[in-house]
């Protein structure tokens, strides 16, 4: 029978990137001297499990039926941009500079690990875009191959239906030196070239 | 007021080299990917918290009063191997060379962090060394400066009261090329050269 210290350090192996030995140290470190820690982490994932649910119209981890962000009467609810985590979603916060509402795949199509539109539930994204108020959807799915291919399948359903589609611009990133750039994002950086109006 | 959401995040970087990042990443994967592996994991830290002491005899961690190891009648009991950590302990019994006894320091001294003689309980290091059947201490810190401090220490006590004091030999690793091992590495490996009698 496993011991509650093998017992710990197995069921530690379960997040992301935690191997064998980082577990090992994770479980030494939380019994000598984080006690109180581990307790509050004990506590703190019981209570996301039992109260953290879907909201039932961006997808992303809420307390309520519709989470604070959706029910926001401030937001732009003509615009749903769609991301593939929360922690997209929250990089496109941080910016302040986009206004709208949101919606989380919590995932990305990807037909090697069996991931595909069922799997995604990307009829319910569908669904929800249908809604009257909704005019533009902004595709801001990763700029990876998978990325590529989900907000590939999204914009021709939805451009379909009528709605306008766009996808975040691809460029050089700001203190790129060309030098040091990729090829291909040079290639798009001039493909999606602006003119400088004067001012 | 925090979400539970944020308190997870919040509560998962009291781990090991978790960040504001991996803690975010950890929390996304335990609700949407791991529902089972997060109480699990809830769940045997609660069970590891409330059932895991540390031996009266060796300081490891254990459930009983005297670990299964320290109880085990067919151990070396003249034999007791001074190490850091429970992680070092498991090093040294994975050679499987090694029959004596242990002590597990939970720590090493480190003035800088405020960690001394005290802090580490080394008093009940030597209180246990005291037991009459002892005949050798290995001293089986790490060969890093605090280790090696935190060696010398314990020798300069443990000499004093007549035991016999060894420490783990330095010298060029398995497999070890002499061109890539560090050069104090290598003088350790010459001051220490063995004789080769034949056989």
């Amino acid at each position: 029978m496993p011991t509650p210290l093998d017992e710990l350090i197995e069921a530690l192996r379960c997040l992301p990137g935690v191997g064998a030995r980082s577990a090992q140290r994770m479980a030494h470190h939380l019994l000598q001297r984080e006690r109180r820690g581990a307790q509050r982490l004990a506590r703190a994932i019981e209570a996301a499990l039992t109260t953290l649910t879907h909201c039932a119209r961006c997808n992303a981890f809420s307390e309520t039926t519709v989470c604070a962000r959706c029910s926001d009467p401030a937001r732009d609810a003509t615009l749903v941009c769609v991301v593939e985590s929360p922690a997209d979603m929250e990089a496109i916060e941080q910016t302040h500079s986009y206004r709208g509402l949101y919606y989380v795949l919590m995932g990305r199509l990807s037909p090697l690990d069996g991931i595909g539109p069922k799997e995604l539930e990307l009829e319910r994204l569908l669904e929800r875009l249908a809604a009257p108020e909704v005019r533009e959807v902004v595709l801001a799915t990763n700029f990876t191959n998978e990325g590529e291919a989900t907000a590939h399948w999204i914009a021709e359903r939805v451009r379909a239906r009528g709605l306008a589609v766009t996808r975040l611009a691809r460029g050089v990133p700001l203190g790129g030196e060309l030098e040091y750039v990729d090829p291909a994002t040079v290639a798009h950086a001039l493909i999606d070239r602006r003119r400088l109006d004067a001012t």
